[in-house]
């Protein structure tokens, strides 16, 4: 219903059933994909890429897709993720609108969308569902999984439950667990949501559409996704003109930072699912690589460490920024340290990027250098 | 008509009109407040207390009211504003629903509540009507002005406005301007509040209220007011028991951080008049005292410590905590080093406290000393 899938985008069917972490199963399910650069004769050049919540599978153009991606810098020829040596998949999240099925998608029970009859999505699920793709490709071995913020979640359980499917790893700005300030943010974003009138328990359509929610969502999102450093330097104190300020209202748009705000929930409030969104918010909550910790439990923390220690990875690197509010700096070195207390070669790389948890996103000057450098060591 | 006084509470009129900055005036207003000690024959050892956005002007139990005051731990005989020796005001500001006018008191002109009809209000307000107070009581020159949070802003406008009716000064956690993060919060709080249908500009009753939007805004308030490294400590990834959980809702409260932002709210929602937020939450995003930088006015940095250095006072401490997110330490800096330029003694504590933005609230084993540090040295 509200899918929205880019031009050129592939899909790999999930065998069906498709069993969930937390129960119930999906039928008929799929997982929207793009890939770019050549496989090697030894199918040993792979390299696959999981995303944050909202974007979709074209991580960069191609031959399938002109247009730019949301990664558009990191990908391609002579790029830091070399096109010319590796061959990238990036797959749409499961649960996703973007291709992959979702609550958005039809239920092949009724032919209507799920909504709310989504069986419960967990990260778990969208690892799960990516390995399909991996090994439906062809590939036995992943030369790397590279994870960004949620992605770097779905990396960690790609890794854990699909042993010797991938040799290295990159984290980027992602997290092993989910932290109380983040999960207060998202309970924060959904609540927005859902206290919408049109949001209807997740029965919306086109006319009543729970666009409020969705504004207030994209704005908290985009608040934690930037930093106040940025911020300073970018917007200060800097006023709208008088003729892009409302009239007479006190508590309209007034500063920039507000219309930067406001321009950014404008162009995402219709462009991406709101019970979609609902489903992968809390599935971050959920996440916690502690549940994984084997035997050797004790708290939150050691079991998260004990959980990493189980993963089998040869080279891994996690990387963040100081600025990160919403996967600080610590959850990346805990990712390295656990990683490393597993035998890993593993490095934790802090970037001194005053752009947030977007910095990913936006300082390729920074981030670009980190992931081509480890890249070429492989 | 949404106004929460605390019993005990004394009144104070201003001059009518009282003149507005952003213009218009008040007839007929008065501030709300409370004291505590005695004042000396030599009338020099008053304190006032110019407070955040929320609190009324109960700072501590007295006589007048032997419940316990917002600032308990902090104030009275033998505490670290030792009421033994000091005699303290504490004034609930202009714009509040706690005996202060404001936009929830009733408009003279029409015998019902002001609402929306309210003029436009400014922190520089508020410190001229706290200036009346202490003149009103007798009083040509306080020992010191303490101001925590917005109260540090509007101690700095009362200083730089009413030069010579203080003598020292205490800022606690606050800033000499609004930046783009702390816009960027309060501007959708506001929104979550003008979202809910029942606000109904500014017409909303005891049957329809804004409940909703006054939630949003202030859980938000209270993800802001504390820091993620102190929940991690306090909430990790606790859940709550299955018999405290909504049933069968993947969306409900399930975590304990959850549940400690839905209790904050619940607390808080009905006890805030709606209008009166969202008037003290614009004035703080106006406030710049970059605006005083007279004739000395380059950027908006250079600006405010220009605004900071025309400040006449003695002696000044600004205290603040490296975990606040809303009023970043580098605030509580710049007003040090802004008083200094102007001639003043003053110094810049920065605290290790987890405790974020609210720690001077909570955290009276740091605060405590330094504020009796600096009381005893004067």
């Amino acid at each position: 219903m509200f899918e929205f899938i880019p031009p050129g985008t592939r899909f790999f069917p999930l065998p069906s059933p498709f069993p969930m972490k937390r129960g119930g199963a999906l039928h008929g399910a799929r997982i929207a994909y793009e890939t770019w650069g050549e496989l090697s004769p030894a199918r040993d050049n792979a390299i696959l890429i999981l995303t944050g919540l909202s974007p979709d599978a074209h991580a960069a153009s191609g031959p399938a897709n002109p247009e730019p991606g949301w990664w558009e810098p990191m990908l391609g020829p002579g790029k830091p993720i070399d096109t010319a040596r590796w061959f990238v998949i990036c797959v749409n999240s499961l649960g996703s609108c973007k291709g992959s099925t979702g609550p958005a998608s039809p239920n092949p029970a009724t032919g209507e969308p799920y909504r709310l009859d989504f069986p419960e999505l967990s990260v778990e699920d969208g690892a799960d569902a990516a390995a399909h793709v991996v090994r439906g490709l062809g590939i036995e071995r992943l030369a790397c999984v590279i994870g960004n913020s949620m992605g770097g979640m779905t990396a960690l359980a790609f890794l854990l439950r699909h042993p010797g499917l991938a040799r290295h790893h990159i984290n980027v700005s992602g997290a092993a667990r989910a932290l109380p300030f983040s999960i207060a943010i998202r309970s924060l974003q959904r609540e927005a949501i859902r206290l919408d009138p049109n949001w209807n328990h997740g029965r919306y359509d086109e006319r009543r559409y729970p666009e409020s929610g969705m504004r207030m969502a994209r704005k908290l999102g985009v608040i934690t996704y930037r930093s106040a450093l940025e911020w300073d330097g970018r917007f200060g104190r800097v006023r709208l003109d008088s003729d892009r300020r409302p009239d007479d209202d006190p508590f309209g748009l007034e500063f920039e930072v507000e219309s930067y705000l406001e321009g950014h929930a404008r162009r995402f409030v219709r462009r991406f699912d709101p019970n979609c969104y609902l489903y992968l918010s809390r599935s971050m909550d959920w996440f916690d690589l502690g549940e994984y910790c084997a035997g050797r439990c004790g708290n939150g923390e050691a079991d998260v460490r004990a959980g990493l220690a189980t993963i089998p990875v040869e080279k891994a690197l996690a990387i963040g920024v100081h600025t990160d509010i919403l996967f600080p700096l610590q959850q990346q070195e805990e990712i390295a340290e656990g990683l490393r207390a597993g035998g890993a070669d593993a490095r934790f790389l802090p970037l001194d990027s005053p752009q947030g948890h977007d910095a990913f996103l936006v300082d390729i000057g920074r981030f670009g250098p980190a992931v081509r450098g480890f890249l070429d060591s492989l």
